[in-house]
């Protein structure tokens, strides 16, 4: 994180704001949860953080940014080699997402994309553009921008299926088998070849 | 369906209050969603609502069921080429779901288990194990579990990013070019090699 040119003291606070909401968000889900009500878990003055964030939306979105970290996820992600790009991308969710029996706030904040427009509308731009959209336009690949939907759909519904919905075989596949599966999936969507459409030959069994 | 020896009075009422149930939890979530409410929609007294399905549970189940009609499903799943089973099973989901500026209950349904615990393990219960963990079984598969829930996942993913998050690239995609992407996906979940665990190698890119 890029924290040049900010007294350490509000960057603490600030960080401090930041993980009670997406404490409070993960936990109440976006519509429930208040301005106040962040304040009171960070221990800090309502205003205090009127004046840091603005309001709620905004207040989602610098805590959406500061779990997934865009900037230095799309440079890890293009850091090595291409053939395991998919790779690297579902070793970074499921590590951002830890352990299933105590997931994270990350799994909070998608959960709030699936009932409120303005977190989903916040969610759709850091998954699919600050990050995604971002590594397939820096790859050179054709339909940069379906590749990235493609592939945070992958991964939305992975992380939902594992986390909020838990089916079993999912829950008891550990994080290498997982990769194993998806890793080839998610490498398909965002360099493979792209389908003809129309094309009513037999895909491969 | 089988309707063997029900009254067809009866029958029509109980699909009245089925898809009045599925608006319903569509609109309103499985959590704000009550039988009483669900009666008025239909017209029909509550007590009818409670006679007919007991509880809201069993009344949500059984509006899934009526949605996702499982026993159709696996049939028409099963019924056709192997190597084209990916391509049948996202046209059937596309197809359940409808025009994406007017989704259909099937996906206000699979929002609910984002949101609720019941409600997901309703879901789980139909999209993994009635329906794909029922064809992943008649196919003699390894894995027929985790397959069944790695393809659900991908599903409710698709589902998620283009109906509810609303992603650009994917609401502008067509079917046709939606299914060319997903299809081999959902193919190689369901019928392709499990990857071996700790495999160092570069996927194909």
């Amino acid at each position: 994180m890029n924290r040049t040119g900010r007294r350490p003291g509000a960057s603490t606070t600030r960080e401090e704001i930041l993980t009670a909401a997406a404490e409070a968000f993960s936990t109440g889900g976006y519509e429930a949860t208040s301005m106040r009500q962040v304040a009171a878990v960070a221990g800090v003055d309502p205003a205090l953080v009127r004046r840091f964030f603005g309001g709620k939306e905004q207040l989602f979105a610098a805590a959406v940014s500061e779990v997934f970290q865009p900037e230095h996820a799309v440079a890890m992600l293009l850091d090595g080699p291409r053939g395991r790009l998919g790779e690297r991308l579902v070793t970074y969710v499921l590590g951002l997402l830890g352990e299933v029996e105590r997931p994270g706030p990350l799994l909070g904040l998608m959960r709030s994309a699936a009932t409120s427009e303005p977190a989903a509308a916040l969610i759709r731009t850091f998954l699919a553009e600050e990050m995604l959209g971002r590594v397939t336009s820096k790859l050179g690949v054709d339909h940069p921008d379906l590749r990235a939907a493609l592939a945070a759909g992958q991964l939305v519904g992975l992380v939902i299926s594992r986390y909020a919905v838990r089916l079993d075989a999912l829950v008891a596949a550990g994080p290498a088998e997982l990769t194993g599966w998806v890793a080839p999936v998610l490498q398909r969507y965002l360099t493979g070849r792209a389908p003809v459409v129309g094309d009513g030959e037999e895909v491969n069994a």
